[in-house]
């Protein structure tokens, strides 16, 4: 396996980080996840976009990432990916530091590092649906930076393994935000409803693109809070991100969501999503 | 410098992790700093229970911490540390797993790393007192876990930092819960109040030595949470933490601290906490 880290491509074996590095000891940085389509990086500049939020939030200074797509591209390649749909994993931390202090000096040497991996989504979920839970949500107030400060999602997302849920959908101060490691939207009467962007929800890329579908055709949508209790009044239920792409859920907390059959709406966004790529 | 790794003790060039720790991309882990007065690992005993604690909660089996202190003493030895003050920074992350996932698959080798430092704490703080100022808590809810998920206090340190404050002091609901790395006392007709163990604070340790003085010397103490809006009425406000000590307040956002001079409270607990070590 060929890994990026810091300007060159090597053999996955010699690719180390410092112990002292902040990402290790702090969990201070950033990432993102990308999906490569042979031949294309769905959505990259969006990607980009929002790996530039992330940095400029948390005081990174951001490294040349317009240059980004031929590193992606010669990575796939090195990893004979060409043909195959993978996943890139991007994630820059504030890089090393000794000795150990909260505050820090921004030396101007990010960890840089970047992997790929084969890929598929889960389509049969995606056919199917899955079955997710609901849990109160305790991580910090800043989940639109997409920081690798993911003990919670960790824990959230062994619990529900443990209890064959795809998901935990959290909810704080009484409303739903998002799952751990998905947006969310809900469908009644054929209209999409999504919680509005804040501090609480990443903003998803994913989310973006089913808004955008919803406008080109014709679904009413709306970005409103949903309160918890409503959930069970749903007809459709469903989980977006970017490996995740448009999954129904068909039941919460082992409760039907509707008939327990993913929905209409499920479907044209899923069918006008695979367009896309 | 010399640095422990799983079992063994080499050269720092030599150590090093990989980019697919769950410590680095997913701050899946817990840490701990020891102070070594020469030749005592201070509280070593505490330390280790709130490590054990730590791991517990996020469900890392606890390699053997038993047998931690010859480990710690060699570390000490051979970074020529041993007629020297220094600080023991321990970290135990869930360690390597690929491909990146959020839910775990518990290997059974979790990643166990430990440096020393000479270290001196800062006693012009504790003699004159620090500035510091208030911030909403918004870090997760689970801060009795000493997790490395540490980017909220990392940018709130920074902050504190460039306004020339030692620390920044956290509020959540209304009530004061903690420091950024520290907890909090009050004193109030030579009275000390401070907030309740609960899931928004850490168990410090300190804390609990402090309030053995207490017991110890007569100062009246009880546990019960301090409006925001209380802060100001107090005659002293206490830091209290491994390497800060027992540090007093003089300033809150620019406002002193009754007469902004360290006061008598302060004076016995710093008195009665130097014959510990």
């Amino acid at each position: 396996m060929y890994l990026y880290l810091n300007g060159e491509i090597r053999d996955g074996k010699d690719v180390n980080i410092s112990p002292f590095d902040r990402g290790f000891q702090f969990s201070d940085g950033v990432y993102e996840v990308i999906r490569y389509y042979p031949s294309i990086f769905f959505e990259l500049q969006a990607h980009i976009n929002r790996l530039k939020y992330s940095l400029k939030e948390i005081g990174i200074p951001a490294p040349p990432l317009e240059e980004i797509a031929p590193i992606l591209s010669d990575l796939i390649s090195k990893n004979d990916l060409k043909d195959h749909p993978s996943i890139v994993y991007i994630q820059i931390s504030r890089g090393y530091q000794y000795p150990r202090r909260h505050a820090f000096v921004n030396s101007g040497s990010p960890t840089f590092f970047i992997s790929v991996e084969k890929f598929s989504a889960n389509r049969e979920a995606m056919m199917n649906g899955v079955c997710a839970g609901l849990e109160e949500d305790i991580r910090w107030h800043r989940c639109d930076i997409k920081s690798t400060s993911l003990i919670p999602n960790v824990l959230s997302s062994q619990r529900a393994g443990s209890k064959g849920y795809a998901e935990i959908i959290y909810h704080r101060n009484g409303f739903i935000t998002e799952g751990a490691h998905t947006n969310i939207c809900f469908v009644k009467n054929n209209s999409l409803i999504t919680p509005p962007l804040s501090n609480f929800i990443l903003a998803g890329i994913t989310r973006k693109i089913v808004l955008e579908i919803c406008a080109k055709t014709g679904i009413i949508y709306s970005e409103e809070n949903v309160p918890v209790g409503r959930v069970k009044d749903f007809d459709e239920i469903l989980l977006l991100g970017t490996t995740t792409e448009i999954t129904p859920v068909i039941e919460i907390d082992g409760v039907k969501v509707n008939s327990g059959i993913p929905g209409p709406v499920c479907r044209t966004l899923q069918s006008e999503y695979r367009k896309l790529y």
